[in-house]
């Protein structure tokens, strides 16, 4: 089953000819969850030939313009082309206020159901679970409230173990029961653990979504051994001073975030507009923590 | 000196893969104007290398998402990137009101004097008369309070006749009195009269900007004469019913509105996203009125 995220966005505050602002398309188990969504934002799901229909919710972390200035026009589209299934969104409290007076303001009248969803900065929440995942906000540190997210995927069915199974000339219709954990029971009365018919399920797999914020330690008790951890680097090293007076990071924060957290996997994103070309930043974070990769758009991380 | 009209976006309410939504850019004898701002219009400048710090005012013609959703985005931008100079927005009562809760939310301070001016869709208003121009704000007829405006270059200086002034060795130091409709006293103490010297200006040229709206007889009046008349077409004429239903025209519409009006030429833009190939509506328009051209992004129009 698919865990991954698409980079749709990588700019910070002031866009660039071919840089956007923040936003992804978190793909976790075929359920489709677009994370922030700043301007341009549905050009970009176009661009990319994602299917707005296919999302079911939108987590936006922070009331920063470069994160949440695309969703009036994407949920005006989303709209006008009949949905009709339910759409969750996840925010700060305003959000919700913001949106329906735009549609006020313009006329729209929502004809599918739209949930709002509010956030806090002042603890970490789980704020969603279901079947498929977990989603938990975390509180971080910027100028204004906002929040990180956690997703992390529940334990699978277990694996059949093929030649075992075919040895006892298990029938296919009791595999199902077996990848839930059942025993089986042969014509005969006689019962076969579990254990011996199957193997583990693979192990769960997350990804946390780390921007805006400045470096703090405690951050990593929160995301503790995730497998992908991105997290944004808004200037290189040079300007740490800056960083810490906009409460934003550097790649070197970053990295060291992920080694703080024993994240296996960095992805670095939420780039300044001055810098044109994004490898120092890359090179950066990469001395600390090797696995380190840019979210240049488009591009497809898998989380494993 | 130049009058032209760059457009940035002509799609309709939904963007499609290559058109962005509207907003254009007026260039009035040196002043630059923005015209509607829909999402991503801070994008379609970088992309057109039209720096908007030469942006002096911004008029948006009513509050559906695809006329003003880029405003608050390339707000932010300009006041990042450290103006100083003011900026005259014109638009709708709520337009201030949503800017400046954007920026209580996201904590974002306005560094530069932003000077807001309401239109209304009651009755046509002269908005601004400046040395070079006036600008007619005009009611529309659309789903909420909507106006199209129409720029009207004042009177120019006058020509100089060179080789009239070279016959009476008149020194330079005078042509700019003359230009300003003076006569020239010889140094003998001759009156000269200015009409001898100097040819008539240039006559004035103009502009009208008119979406969204459904037809309607009484716009010709206020648009008598105009050089250059943008025109909304939504649709094709054989959606006729659709487009009165939601207050929109049809190329037919925007060629009989050029006929009527007596406009020079006709600009047809904010194309619904179910039109592919564009020819179509052209050629319905060009049938009526031959001089009619579409709003292809990234085109200039000469106003003359």
């Amino acid at each position: 089953m698919p865990f991954e995220v698409t980079i749709l966005g990588c700019s910070s505050a002031t866009p660039t000819a071919d840089r956007h602002p923040s936003a992804q398309i978190i793909n976790i188990r075929d359920t489709l969850i677009l994370m922030d969504c700043g301007e341009g934002t549905q050009n970009q799901l176009l661009h990319y030939r994602i299917s707005h229909s296919r999302i079911s919710a939108i987590f936006i972390s922070h009331l920063h313009g470069d994160h949440y200035l695309g969703l009036n026009g994407l949920l005006a589209t989303i709209n006008f082309q009949g949905r009709n299934t339910p759409l969750d969104i996840y925010g700060p409290e305003p959000l919700e206020k913001m949106i329906l007076d735009h549609f006020n303001y313009s006329g729209t009248r929502i004809k599918f159901p739209l949930r709002f969803h509010v956030t806090h900065d002042r603890h970490a929440a789980c704020i969603v679970d279901n079947e498929k995942f977990r989603v938990k906000s975390i509180p971080l540190q910027h100028r204004i409230p906002t929040t990180g997210f956690l997703f992390q995927e529940k334990e699978g069915l277990r694996h059949i173990n093929v030649q075992a199974c075919e040895g006892l000339n298990i029938p296919y219709i009791h595999f199902q029961e077996l990848k839930e954990g059942k025993d089986y029971t042969d014509p005969e009365g006689n019962v076969h653990p579990n254990s011996a018919l199957t193997d583990a399920p693979s192990a769960p797999r997350s990804y946390a979504y780390i921007s805006d914020t400045r470096f703090f330690e405690e951050l990593a008790e929160q995301i503790r051994g995730v497998d992908l951890l991105y997290h944004e680097s808004t200037f290189l090293h040079e300007l740490k001073e800056r960083a810490i007076e906009t409460f934003h990071s550097t790649p070197v924060d970053a990295a060291q975030m992920a080694l703080l957290s024993g994240a296996k996997q960095l992805v670095l994103g939420h780039f300044s507009a001055r810098y044109r070309d994004l490898t120092p930043l890359l090179s950066e974070a990469q001395v600390l923590f090797e696995n380190s990769h840019l979210a240049i758009e488009g591009t497809r991380f898998n989380v494993d």
